[in-house]
């Protein structure tokens, strides 16, 4: 290992100043907000996009959505739409209408006003594992409940990254802290060590006024100040077939009369809680995904939403989800397609089934992130540290994957594939003629510092070398890279004032007794 | 384990009758040429494809290319073009004429006659690794110089697994046969073991001829049978920069003029024997290709004729090859452009520089596959069982790649997007309604055996069960399937008066000495 982090210790690079702290662990990669310049993949004709969108019609018009939500059902009435009961049947002008409200682009601006991330258009945002309830690392060697120290140790990693733009949920669940305070604990938490945008689970009115006000405070925010622009945002799922539950739904109404971001994501496993087709399984995630954000439009006009996906399906012999798999590859292509066509934009994630940072993990990842790419996502949840079908978080994983994510980044600058004449370098041709080598022309020695993309993981040296150096695989010099980064680890500048003013909040709030735990 | 293999050892299922041998070990996808249904990503815009044919034929009318061989010269002459010593330059009238006599597809058919190939349209097919000097498995844990008997276990698997369509070179060079009659041991292994498209070195007269052949012998077939259409291949590389040696061009004359099959694969390294700008590199490796091609063309009009691609780039710190780049997947795209330009067919490769089948393997393997993929590369080389830049083949990650190449070929079926209205499965959504779940209803009844893709190495479990059924790996379940496989492989059929004259022809070429050893 001697001889494999001396090469990684170079200091300085290209690591922005915004990460200078510790960047000198590894060069990576600037914070950047990547552009997929790529045209997506579309597996469907236009009558196969019309298709899905019939039937997503169809299914909110004829069988409809149940919301256990007193409060969205009166709104749904309100609006002129069919409630009977729990049971809300919409026609689709009203849900065109009302979608067709939502911007197709917006921004969330978090503490640190330089992490501001454009959501839509062309935009590829990356963010971390969110809400496994276990954790896995190759020091330990076996799953475990999640803590609050690996829950820090993972927005370390959040932060420390700059492909990754975004927090999601919490990278693990600390189940070492009672559910009653956990968010105060653990927003403290993303809040001070990350300055990166920031999520609220949608899990009852005290969690979700909670988030928004330490938002509020980290930010030195003023109430008119919050609601001017998404400062944060939250994501729900569907309670899969056709039916969103009381929390969700509260959480997003009350984000949404704030003004703050929305990102909707059913969780339809083919053969499971959806079609074993993977169209229809594609069909009902929209309908559950567009009946939602109908909803905070009608409320909240203009409210800024994302359509999520996680179609993917089950085994059929023993009911596991599977993960990464061809057919989550085109179902993510497909929503892509579908949510270009209601303007919105679209959320998928990185995932695997796997249950180590291995081969499979890999193969199940790439595939999942490049559908991402390809399907013209906007927002990659998971993008890094996921195991286990989201069970377990790793931060061998979550850094194997930003390996992954950086190659994401540099494969999309238009600088690889330019052609202008240096590009194709016809008198360095000449130069070197029929014998020789490039390595000594000028026009190499001028181009050779930033013409490719530099790994900070990948061994690229040969077997003997590598060997000699302690032959790890790539989980183990991943891990080592882990204890560096945690270890050297400084946390982005916060105004003493705001943090006691966090800590006040957290204190008080924990005295009042935290949140209900009976959601 | 015992857990793990009882999943996997249902017997018949999908694998096909072609090879229903062995194929109780795992459920395969049977034998099929992969359509590719995917628009191809280009990097490119028309003035760019402009721009690096621009700078293809610039460097064959300017700068030219060396040829190390008499003959070729002397035919160069005889066409018109510029020769001076060994360097050749021609006119871009002469190469686009000579270019538009290749094929843009042809078949080239095996001894196994189900077997023949479609080389080129929207045809994806993969080959098994090719020319490591050393080999590695987890059981032995270290890198050795190539053996026969590795070498009969690679070509085992090469004939094992339905989605490897063609034999490449030696999967990995046996070195303790004597290099005079290797490629005879060899290709009697390849042929009894195999029934695959086969491959010849380029590696003097005598080789090139015993292939074809021992390639007439194992299929029964005359000189005029032989000639008739392309029974196998070879492929080349130029010494870059543009230069080709002797042997290769030797090799490909001998092969064009009895109407077989070549591929063209420069092997240009950006940085190093290539510009430092993959746009310069490609050009490079275009003109490099080309004016091969016209060769072969001017000699034989209408030889089937595959361009070839290696253009990734080298470390600027340490010189070491990079592979599975964000560079090497643009290079890859933009050949693709260019190989459409010229109507040719194309091959890249399944390429990574990691040395052990760990996650850094696979997510240079699944990049460059997937860019495969994007290219519209018709010929994917290395597809299965690459490491360490092409230094060392292994069982393991041949194993594990194959799982990815599986994925692809499932992706590449339009069932899985399919959007008839059985797919859509709305009455199969009303009737499960609001609540409950799909596995149960008819809809999925009717379709679960063949809804989802089926992983043979990818272990869906969850973690309790898989650390339940001794936590391994997936270089550890793929080193336990190779065991397996080759344990109980059998060769595929061939008369025994076939396999007798193919002893017999080994024999008399022993005796004869061989080939010489001065190349």
């Amino acid at each position: 290992m001697a001889e494999s982090s001396g090469r990684r210790r170079r200091s300085g690079g290209r690591a922005g100043a915004a990460t200078r702290r510790g960047a000198a662990i590894i060069e990576q990669m600037p914070w950047q907000i990547p552009v997929n310049i790529d045209r997506p993949t579309e597996p469907l004709p236009p009558e196969g996009v019309q298709a899905i969108h019939e039937g997503a019609m169809r299914i909110l018009e004829d069988i409809g959505v149940v919301f256990l939500n007193p409060e969205a059902l009166a709104i749904f009435k309100q609006a002129g739409c069919r409630v009977e009961g729990d049971l809300v049947r919409m026609d689709r002008d009203f849900v065109m209408e009302m979608v067709g409200k939502a911007p197709s682009t917006f921004t969330i601006t978090p503490r640190n006003t330089d992490r501001t991330l454009p959501i839509g258009g062309n935009h590829l945002l990356f963010g971390n594992v969110s809400s496994p309830p276990s954790y896995w690392d190759l020091e330990l060697g076996k799953k475990v409940s999640g803590t609050r120290a690996q829950c820090q140790d993972l927005l370390k990693l959040t932060q420390y990254f700059n492909c990754i733009h975004f927090a999601g949920g919490y990278p693990v669940e600390p189940v070492d802290i009672h559910a009653s305070v956990r968010h105060l604990d653990v927003l403290y938490d993303k809040l001070t060590i990350t300055d990166k945008v920031m999520h609220a689970y949608s899990l009852g009115k005290e969690r979700v006024e909670d988030v928004m006000e330490m938002v509020k405070i980290a930010g030195g925010l003023s109430e008119e100040e919050f609601q001017a622009k998404p400062r944060m945002y939250t994501n729900i799922n569907s309670t899969s077939p056709l039916k969103h539950d009381y929390p969700m739904i509260d959480g997003c109404l009350r984000l949404a009369r704030r003004g703050q971001a929305i990102v909707v994501t059913p969780f339809t496993l083919a053969g499971a809680m959806a079609p074993v087709t993977m169209a229809g399984a594609v069909a009902q995630s929209i309908a559950e995904a567009l009946c939602a954000i109908a909803l905070f439009q009608y409320v909240a006009p203009g409210t800024p939403c994302v359509i999520g996906t996680f179609t993917s399906n089950v085994d059929m012999k023993s009911g596991a989800p599977a993960f990464g798999t061809p057919e989550y590859m085109r179902s993510t292509q497909m929503t892509g397609q579908m949510a270009r066509f209601y303007g919105l934009p679209m959320r998928s994630s990185g995932v695997c089934a796997a249950n180590v940072p291995d081969g499979q993990a890999m193969w199940e990842t790439s595939n999942s992130l490049w559908a991402a790419v390809q399907s013209g996502t906007h927002m990659v949840y998971h993008a890094a540290g996921w195991l286990e079908g989201g069970l377990i978080a790793s931060p061998e994983k979550f850094i194997m994957d930003c390996e992954v994510l950086q190659h994401i980044q540099r494969y999309m600058q238009p600088a690889i594939f330019a052609t202008t004449a240096d590009d194709i370098a016809f008198d360095a041709i000449k130069e070197v003629g029929n014998d020789g080598h490039f390595f000594g022309t000028q026009h190499t020695q001028d181009r050779y510092a930033d013409a490719f993309y530099q790994p900070f993981l990948s061994d690229w040296r040969n077997y003997e070398a590598w060997e000699g150096a302690g032959g790890e695989w790539t989980a183990q010099r991943a891990h080592k890279l882990f204890k560096q980064i945690t270890a050297d680890f400084e946390e982005p500048p916060m105004e003493d004032a705001i943090r006691g003013a966090l800590q006040d909040f957290v204190a008080r709030r924990k005295e009042e007794g935290g949140a209900p735990t009976d959601f």
